[in-house]
């Protein structure tokens, strides 16, 4: 059987449910490497089983093999009695809370006439540990991510927009092997960078500016994240006391990170540390990376929350004037048992360019 | 007030609603024109509220006026006490059951303490019809559409890809003024077009092949949607069989839709027809088009379902052979009083190119 689902398997029987709905496309490409939009794996006590429509049977049918242990149904062949006896003998099956519509959830019970458990991300819990091929792509992934940087800050020239050279750096990404971008990318020029998540507008780069990037790219389905500030012509003492905060902040939690760390209280500190110089934490200090660019666990102080091994996070400081300029770095890391690896690798000099 | 938000108001008004609260992006696009990930417009009794995270609070500050009437909260100076305030004095409000989890929607019962109902999709219902504005971007959306499909059949050349031609067409399609992909195009030739939804390959494109598309960008947040296929170097007899059939299948639907038409019936019809022929009907006959490239209606036999003027919706039928090959043809129509007008305007006589 494929392995990822004898795994879910023996998790299910360890929380005493005799079955799941898996629906969460992310987490059933994980669980069956399949890229499908609407699919649905059924974990039964019996067999494990693939819903979808006539649009992918093909697709599902050629790309399992026997091994796999999985059996394909059109949806438009199951009858309500079908779906009333897939889970037959059974008291009860997990669902996945935290993906399915509310709607939804009242169909399952209909369809399904059992209880539904939420199962709490066991899925998201077990895609935090990566497996050596999924580093391998996240590392192209990254690898790909550095090259477009390195092209896109010399390739800009007076009189180009924010959304342009956001255009060049999707156009670079696919180039260079990406499937796609991982999220639009953040191009954001002047006061334009004062917002953590600015849409890339038709402003033109002027001198003085700061420009803030924040792209990523995915291949074979996994993702990178990378931010990076660079100056237009000149470079301010105020910019360059922020940038000089943040890199710091960034060494910090980057020289405390493996497998072992409580993240909350690494967070905490950061916190404290922002306080003193009056910056306002916009945003978390960084999150979890894989088949999503933003994954569990977050860089947050709420909850404790120990790293594990094989992880791939991101570290991301930023520090944002209101009505100013923003600044905010931002690397992909694997943590392993000794420390956290640098999987992007764009230099972190301050960068001038000349237009 | 913003208009549309009044209009809701009124909505929840004759559904003895006391407010409601939108997590929908699209929705939230919709009523506040604002396009952001994170964001929750609450209708309460006294005021409209949105709330969002530091990442997004200037940029919203700065695109709203004071005749929108809404207040914006930063979700981390809200407290417990705050949300249980929101709706005081209410008896019940409305939530998007079609779009919240099932986690976020018991997180929102312990939030407000208050009685959520299913709101039946009455935002999307009133997405259906089309001002006048959001038609325009339609179309120029399908103008960049035809451009590139015309781009695209000049410029395949021998030991292309279908990656390569769909990396081709993104590219093409940012340049022309999209905003980005309405989808991942599907470019599926030889037998890789028999699945309705293939993923473009590595298969390089050879004579005899036929290649299939199925494109889309965005204009200003709407899209479009456009399915051609065409011919290399050569047509089979069995090649034309199917396509005189499926674009007679379009033909007679496009003269059958205008406001008042029973989707219902006439799907209906064409499955009989289907049916006679021994031809599978592998997917809806078209969809909805506006702010997501897959609204409702859905044109299925399902249920009634009467269309209204000024909707934009597609018809695309589509022949699939196992294993063979598939022909679908599509495009994007809008509904008017008296017919249905198409808005993509690519060429639908057969096309050969030479590579």
């Amino acid at each position: 059987m494929n392995v990822k689902i004898k795994w879910l398997r023996n998790q299910l029987s360890s929380l005493r449910l005799d079955g799941m709905i898996i629906s969460n496309p992310v987490n059933f490409r994980y669980l069956t490497g399949l890229d499908i939009e609407d699919a649905t794996l059924i974990i039964a006590p019996k067999e494990n089983i693939i819903i979808t429509d006539g649009r992918y049977v093909e697709h599902v049918n050629r790309n399992l093999t026997i091994d796999d242990e999985i059996v394909t149904y059109d949806s438009k062949n199951i009858s309500k009695y079908d779906y009333e006896c897939m889970f037959i003998g059974c008291t009860n099956i997990g669902i996945e809370e935290k993906y399915i519509t509310y709607e939804t959830y009242k169909r399952y019970l209909q369809m399904y006439q059992i209880e539904l458990v939420e199962t709490e991300g066991i899925i998201e819990n077990q895609r935090i540990v990566k497996e050596e091929q999924e580093i391998e792509y996240i590392k192209k992934a990254c690898e790909i991510t550095d090259q477009t940087f390195e092209y896109i800050i010399r390739n800009i020239s007076r009189g180009m927009t924010e959304r342009q050279i956001a255009f060049e750096i999707e156009k670079y990404m696919l180039q260079k092997g990406a499937d796609g971008l991982a999220f639009n990318s953040i191009v954001a020029s002047g006061r334009n960078s004062s917002m953590p998540h600015a849409e890339p507008t038709d402003r033109k780069i002027v001198s003085g500016d700061i420009i803030q990037f924040d792209i990523g790219c995915k291949y074979k389905g996994y993702t990178s994240d990378l931010s990076r500030v660079v100056f237009v012509e000149e470079i301010s003492e105020e910019y360059k006391k922020v940038y000089e905060f943040v890199q710091e902040q960034q060494r910090i939690i980057a020289n405390l990170l493996k497998e072992g760390t409580n993240i909350k209280q690494v967070v905490k500190d950061r916190e404290t540390e922002y306080k003193l110089k009056n910056y306002e934490v916009m945003h978390s200090f960084g999150h979890g990376v894989g088949l999503e660019v933003h994954e569990i666990p977050s860089l947050k102080s709420l909850v404790d929350c120990i790293l594990k091994e094989n992880s791939v996070i991101t570290i991301e400081p930023g520090v944002y004037i209101p009505g100013g300029f923003g600044i905010r770095i931002e690397d992909t890391y694997h943590i392993t048992k000794n420390n956290c690896i640098s999987l992007t690798k764009s230099t972190k000099e301050y960068t001038t360019i000349r237009i």
